[in-house]
């Protein structure tokens, strides 16, 4: 305690600092239930998969509990860690014995299967012993030390237990031991511990640690590992004008998020030189609307600039959380809008779409456009994605707030009660609001031993001028895409209330994202809309939407509550082109009939009965266009 | 002699008939010129390759004759017979003695490294002789037989040459003990064989080897390979009835080829039945507007129906070939002209784009779209596409014609001079054309010891109904997709004559084809166009072009003489989307200038400095309607 997610209380170079997750306490709304899912359904069925397919069994293996041979894939105990992240910052956010009981034992496991030197990877262990750390590049061993790290850390900040911890610690020494300043050369294929390093040097304190994180993000690109940009190591992070194409889209997103930590605590303005031109490509070329990378089948990987295939689309759900991890660490850094609007999107959208509403099923793959087949699973042989998704919700709580010496930043809205401790002394604040599905949001200031200082509330990317009031009179507007600062002398039950036009919009796609041309997507605040067949009676790839015609509605009733969006739409007859593929332009004529469409968030699909669903759906005027034309 | 590549001279459910490749002699003109460069270029400098790769040396090394390890992938014996069988057929063409020689010297090399038992395959020698037809899934061994097969048989055909169908009698022999009626049961993970044993029966007439390829497709999806369908092993052949999305696209098209085959043997209905869905399936929904198959990187396979990316599609040379090679053989099989089509279109652009003008580079993938990064190589790793772009084009004065009894097919339009054998005579045929440059066609009919009989000449599917006349007078008009009979009774120098209009034409795709929205392709004749940087100043995936403005242009300094196609475009400037990649619609206004563009046939495309190229072009009333919403 406290439960900071990424502990930037002290790193010199980061602008803004954490409000720990404990402090913040949602109030009934999307977040609020969200979490609670976590805790009641996702979190204990997780623990059954990892029971199940014998992730856990292969600790006990390790430890000399059971015998057989080790089961699954060689990285799968760091999904065992991630779990133990999820778990928890959830705790974090609410106790429940049930929960901690069963994240204890799992610790237990893990720490009864470390080596006497330190070690740990149930991989290699017994006849596997002598490969340690052989093949850096394919076998992610400092890839799974990360996620123990991070598991250690939020199990210390969270409950204040220190097994784990100390597991962590014997580790990391290990692997300073072998890879440390003089020692091997050397980098994972699978960046991760980067910033897990960084954290464990925040959280034990050992300067070390933070030299390792720097030493192996400034080795990547000697060629130390092959030399591929699938596995960034093509070039060193400094010299990376872009994300290349062919580049795992999770290890890329993972090592600007270790670049970032590093950048906070030591202020390298090469690295954040690297980063901030990275991310440009990334938000301005090769992210899918939802806030999803990943552009290939193949190899898992980012694309051309532009090259954003819809159907095709791999968009995994860790790249998604990846995305959002690394633009919380950019705002951190930097306190700059434009990174919360990221987090946001990707949060909301390619991230949150990896997980059913019911809590238990996932999607690793997230394309923007399907015919019915793609379905989320109830796990994976390769289960990254599930414990993922896991801990980002349970992040959720700490992502809300940021906090500068004397200023309050509010970067999510969610109906909350916070209590935040600036340099100055303690304040509270209390956000009314029905944030995704409404845009006002109302903040009520409680001065608790401080009375002045700024509340900034982030005017979102997507937003329109806003008019704040406080305590009903007018203070300013709000400029889209940065903060807006309230400064005052605040009074018990000061108001500051601001509404955003949510919309709904339609969005277009760059002219060079070929895939998206005559398309559009519908967007309502942060959140992205498909069109999916079970609330449309016409085939929904076949409808072209009528501009000007979308309107609001809240459904309590649809994918537990949710604002769909109305509008018209042709609908094309596509008949006339049956046995063709291919006709003169204009030879066919597939009538259009008007009908009512029906758009629901794009984390809600998939989630009803199999069927058609499409983000980008086809203008209607183009339609229009090639009957003219014809 | 005669050199037939399908030889259903004799095959019971053939409707057409082969006419041989000596008897086709092609005149000056577009495959005159490319028959050449393949004897003069493509077969010496990939006998080169075939040498400094290993390949021929393995060999070599089977018959003891070297020492060292095998070289290469385990299924590079194949490319040395698709060498030979193209070779073979070129030689057919036109006897070249230096060709001749190296084809002589190499079958030797075959010939020398067959093992006592008859087997046959230079990566399971010696050490790996153990492994042999352990895994047929993977290991390709009756693939490298099929292409054994089929280069005796080209052999014998082209050059009346035995030695190498001795050897391929006595593998498939051996093949037909281990895997005959009876014995194990298996089938190849890549099909390929299936064809080459029909071929080989009719060429050896041994019953048995028909026998081996009807039970090789028979036992298809028992799951005997396990079951996938990559591997067209997930249902039996006759129960298929679509191409399976991630089937891999060479080894389908192999498959139909295969069972083609012994359709034509067998007059198994359930084959052709099946042939007849699995085509419907693949033109009407899973083929590129180029004759191209294969919309996936990954496993080089089929996709979902109207699964069609232009960046990424896969479109392997190998699959254009395959696909020509299959619709050859429907074609053959029925008589109707929709394979003819289909076969013209993947011979003209997605299998002629595989070779460079220079007739010694090669694209392994043909994407519709690129940004300048993809150039044809001088050679592979698996090198599968060299050779087989190379036979396909020593087939081409044997796809010219077919005969029926009485009735000579014209199913190519080329310059040339040809000898046809009908039941009751021989005829020659003069055909004085420009195509696909110019649609006027002249055939003279000389009748040398036959007068009556029919010339059948395809009306191509993209054609429009023109008029067709005898020595200057009216006889009909020809029903675009079909042929058009003439029959009467033959004087010499009789002059059949018809013009088809070859465009230029917009072409459009069905509205599922959701990559294709608001672009259109341009098509001239048979051949598909792009734009390419090289040609146009503006970039060419900004270009727009204006519907109703384009004209062909005859440009004999271009490409090595190509008819250009000009027209008006609107040029977009893109800068204003600069740091967007997303936008509400219409709030980015990009101005449009409008522009000449200039297009060329696809497949010449890539033969000039590097630079973008896209077929599918965005259609500038769609740009208009944007405008006009916004």
């Amino acid at each position: 305690m406290p439960a900071n997610v990424i502990d930037t209380s002290r790193s010199p170079y980061a602008r803004l600092k954490p409000v720990p997750i404990e402090n913040v306490k949602l109030e009934d709304g999307f977040w609020a239930s969200r979490l609670n899912m976590l805790l009641n359904v996702t979190i204990p069925t997780q623990y059954q998969l990892l029971e199940e397919s014998g992730r856990i069994d292969n600790f006990r293996r390790a430890a000399g509990k059971v015998k057989g041979l080790f089961r699954g894939l060689y990285f799968n105990d760091s999904d065992v860690y991630k779990w133990v992240e999820a778990a928890s910052f959830a705790l974090a956010y609410r106790r429940d014995p049930r929960v901690e009981e069963l994240t204890d034992r799992v610790v237990a496991e893990i720490a009864a299967a470390q080596d006497e030197d330190g070690y740990l990877n149930t991989y290699f262990t017994f006849e596997r012993k002598k490969e340690r750390w052989s093949n850096l590049r394919d076998m992610h061993e400092m890839y799974c030390a990360g996620h123990l790290f991070q598991a250690s850390v939020a199990r210390q900040r969270a409950l204040g237990k220190m097994d784990l911890l100390a597991v962590a610690v014997r580790f990391a020494d290990h692997i300073y031991d072998v890879f440390g300043p003089g020692r091997r050369e050397s980098v994972d294929g699978h960046p991760e511990v980067e910033m897990a390093l960084v954290e464990l040097y925040r959280e034990a304190g050992k300067r070390e640690y933070l030299e390792l994180a720097q030493l192996l993000i400034e080795q990547r690109g000697r060629g130390l590992i092959g030399g591929s940009p699938y596995h960034l190591d093509h070039k060193t992070f400094k010299e990376m004008e872009e994300i290349p194409p062919g580049a795992h889209a999770v290890r890329a997103l993972y090592l600007c998020c270790g670049a970032a930590d590093v950048y906070m605590e030591t202020g390298d303005l090469g690295l954040m030189e690297a980063l901030k031109r990275l991310w440009r490509d990334l938000v301005e070329r090769k992210m899918y609307v939802t806030g999803g990378v990943g552009s290939r089948y193949e190899g898992e990987a980012v694309g051309e600039a532009y090259e954003l295939p819809n159907e095709r689309a791999y968009a995994e759900t860790c790249a998604a959380v990846a995305n959002a991890m690394w633009n919380w660490r950019m705002l951190l850094a930097t306190g700059e809008a434009r990174f919360a609007d990221v987090m946001e999107l990707a949060l909301y959208n390619g991230a949150l779409s990896g997980i059913s509403l019911s809590g238990d099923l996932y999607f690793y793959v997230n394309p923007l456009a399907d015919r019915g087949k793609h379905r989320r699973q109830k796990w994976f042989e390769c289960a990254c994605c599930p414990p993922n998704i896991a801990r980002l919700i349970a992040y959720v709580p700490s992502m809300v707030y940021a906090r500068e010496r004397d200023g309050v930043y509010v970067n999510l809205y969610a109906a909350s009660k916070a209590w935040i401790e600036l340099d100055g002394g303690r304040i509270q604040l209390i956000q009314r609001t029905r944030y995704p599905w409404d845009g006002l949001v109302e903040v009520e200031v409680r001065p608790e031993s401080i009375d002045e200082f700024s509340l900034l509330l982030r005017a979102p990317g997507w937003s329109k001028p806003a008019r704040v009031e406080v305590n009903g009179e007018g203070y300013g507007t709000t400029q889209p895409g940065s903060y807006f600062e309230v400064r005052r002398r605040w009074k018990e039950e000061d108001v500051v209330r601001v509404r955003f036009d949510m919309g709904p919009m339609l969005i277009e796609a760059h002219p060079r994202v070929t895939c998206n041309t005559g398309r559009v997507a519908v967007r309502y605040g942060p959140l992205v809309y498909c069109l999916e067949q079970a609330d449309n009676e016409h085939d929904v790839w076949d409808l072209a939407v009528v501009p000007g015609t979308l309107r609001a509605e809240w459904r309590p009733d649809l994918l537990g509550g949710v604002v769909a969006v109305k509008g018209k739409a042709l609908a094309l007859d596509t008949s006339a082109w049956a046995g063709k593929l291919y006709a003169p332009l204009g030879e066919v004529r597939a009538p259009a009939r008007e009908v009512e469409l029906t758009a629901i968030p794009y984390y809600a699909w998939a989630n009803r009965e199999p069927g058609p669903m499409i983000v980008w759906v086809r203008l209607a005027e183009q339609r229009t266009a090639q009957q003219r034309s014809a």
